[in-house]
């Protein structure tokens, strides 16, 4: 990993935008959408309102009322519906207006493509700083699997937008509800929308939230591309960073995927190349890489991190994106532990995804007592 | 028809709710729900809260702010799962809550069984007066299937909630829109909601409601329950008060239904008995009656009303309760004229539903200029 990277938090994101969509596609681990269509939009809104100042959790008041701003749908279709600048900070103003509170800070719910750069986009917009830190350390599929679920925490009221002028408002039993009422509508609005969810207050988002986690995805992205520049190893200088291991390397040799209910899901094989001659990967995902199979053995599943990287460029490839005869490199690397308690697993485990499996560690190693 | 049914708009619903209910499922044309349901909600409601006022829509303070309360779903679904007396006024609520709004009427939407009884509901547990009308004249099964549609009013902000704790408030884009995020919030819900909507001023209600309606059904249902007891016949009684003709006595020879993206759906075949032996007639149902073939012509379609009675009681019978072997009379009546509009023709006649004619009056004739 090169030494040319500057370490410890960033103050406020403008010129970072391009390393930290990289980065936060590296963690988003094949979803979250293209990080090309999150990076443009928030570039062309901080041209406009300038750089978004970055606050870390430690120094956010108790008081605060942080407001969590994403999009929602299959990344499939995000890429050919190109959100709007104005829709991300259009939900948070529905949802903060129906609820007569005034929002100080807007918040990240997770790393990937569009969603680190969404809340980019509606902090701009709404003149407001951003927190830096997110509800996963990764992306995941559904509303209800972020850690403040596990604190307790609800999602809703939440607020799901569409472009054409449609919003809901909804209050939900629990988090489940939030994500299944949340998400029809977002079918019903064409399979993408912008949302405000997860009202938190300072106290709440200190606890709850991972710190750091913007910050971390510019050095990564940075990393990633002073690696390059320096002829060194890009993957490697990726999967130090996050403390993990290249799996496999290789190409891909059949991809099979379907949109739905609002889901990219499908497979990915992937055949063994070099020192991986004669051995094959199978990805499995739903608009994340959720479970890796090496010759026939699971290797990693969520909510472990399981990240492909174009084998020269260490670029992430999203799910939406992988191609056949793609050169690719499989890597993984450990989540926030606090996604490794019985209940995390039963959130976000490859059980809940339908995977007839235990949970295994980026290592390889059965998790425990779940 | 019998001299002993008292004629003009009454003043409160009270002991009215029977009668009431049955005049609403008869101008429901089978759709609006088991009036049995509505009925003892309403009448466990009034029991407690008492007598409802009701205001004729002349009477309503232009600046009134009135709020639509109905129920939204499969009345095959409402049958199983029997709403509770308070989730009407929560519908309100949520919606006026939401809205910073102090409601000062509650508006009934449509005529049917269910729906002619929840805002009693409502209104008595909000002790708040309701309104002589609706906006309809009749049921129809979508959101945006309303006189208010033609006058331009929105159907949004509207609440939709359930007996669990889940609730939304949607804003659209036009009335269409509204039907659609309901409609999929109420299927994700399990196929039956409570909701507000249609929040209008006094001066837009006296000019796009229907008045005198819920009056009309108390008169309607005294009328056929006098003819019954004074030996006469029911069927034409009710006919009479709508200005209908009796399309076709018979007995039921086949039910065929489905429950489809939250709607009844399906096709009735009703065999001519004594005067009529040897014709038949083929009910075409979509939650109500909305076309009509006797020997494979078509007789009426909506927005016109069809509506099915037991023969010799002259009980309406809702189309999730038709069944082999009754014996039925066939009503046609007509709807409030300002439904024969080209404008409101598109909104709710024939090609609406999916069915390939012009549109046919009660009287048999082809609507003109459509």
């Amino acid at each position: 990993m090169s030494g040319a990277v500057p370490a410890g938090p960033i103050t406020k994101i403008g010129p970072e935008i391009s390393a930290l969509a990289r980065g936060a596609a590296i963690l988003g681990t094949g979803g979250g959408g293209d990080p090309h269509i999150g990076r443009l939009l928030a570039e062309a809104t901080v041209r406009e309102h300038g750089p978004v100042p970055l606050v870390q959790l430690a120094d956010v008041p108790d008081d605060a009322v942080v407001v969590g701003a994403a999009m929602m749908g299959a990344p499939t279709v995000m890429v050919e519906k190109v959100p709007s600048a104005t829709q991300f900070a259009h939900a948070v103003r529905v949802l903060t207006g129906r609820l007569g509170i005034t929002p100080t800070h807007i918040a990240c719910i997770e790393a990937g493509g569009v969603n680190s750069t969404t809340p980019i986009v509606a902090a701009a917009e709404l003149g407001l700083p951003l927190i830096d830190g997110d509800a996963m350390g990764r992306a995941f599929p559904e509303v209800q699997m972020v850690l403040p679920t596990l604190y307790g925490h609800a999602a809703a009221p939440m607020s799901v937008t569409d472009e054409k002028g449609n919003s809901i408002v909804l209050d939900a039993l629990d988090n489940h509800w939030a994500e299944r009422l949340a998400r029809t509508a977002t079918i019903e609005m064409g399979c993408s929308s912008s949302t405000a969810q997860y009202v938190m207050s300072g106290a709440q988002i200190k606890e709850a939230y991972v710190p750091g986690t913007l910050s971390l995805c510019v050095r990564l992205g940075e990393a990633v591309q002073a690696a390059r520049e320096a002829n060194e190893d890009p993957v490697a200088a990726a999967a130090a960073m996050l403390g993990g291991r290249i799996l496999l390397a290789g190409k891909v040799t059949d991809v099979e995927r379907r949109t739905k209910t609002g889901f990219a899901r499908g497979t990915a094989r992937v055949g063994g190349t070099g020192r991986d001659t004669g051995r094959e990967a199978v990805l499995h995902f739903q608009n994340e890489h959720l479970l890796v199979e090496v010759d026939g053995r699971v290797e990693t599943t969520a909510p472990d991190l399981i990240i492909v990287l174009d084998a020269v460029t260490g670029e992430p490839v999203t799910t939406e994106a992988t191609r056949y005869g793609a050169r690719v490199r499989i890597v993984t690397a450990p989540a926030d532990p606090r996604w490794h308690s019985p209940e995390a697993h039963r959130l976000a485990g490859p059980a809940y995804f339908g995977y007839d499996t235990a949970p295994v560690l980026f290592d390889g190693s059965v998790a425990s007592g779940s």
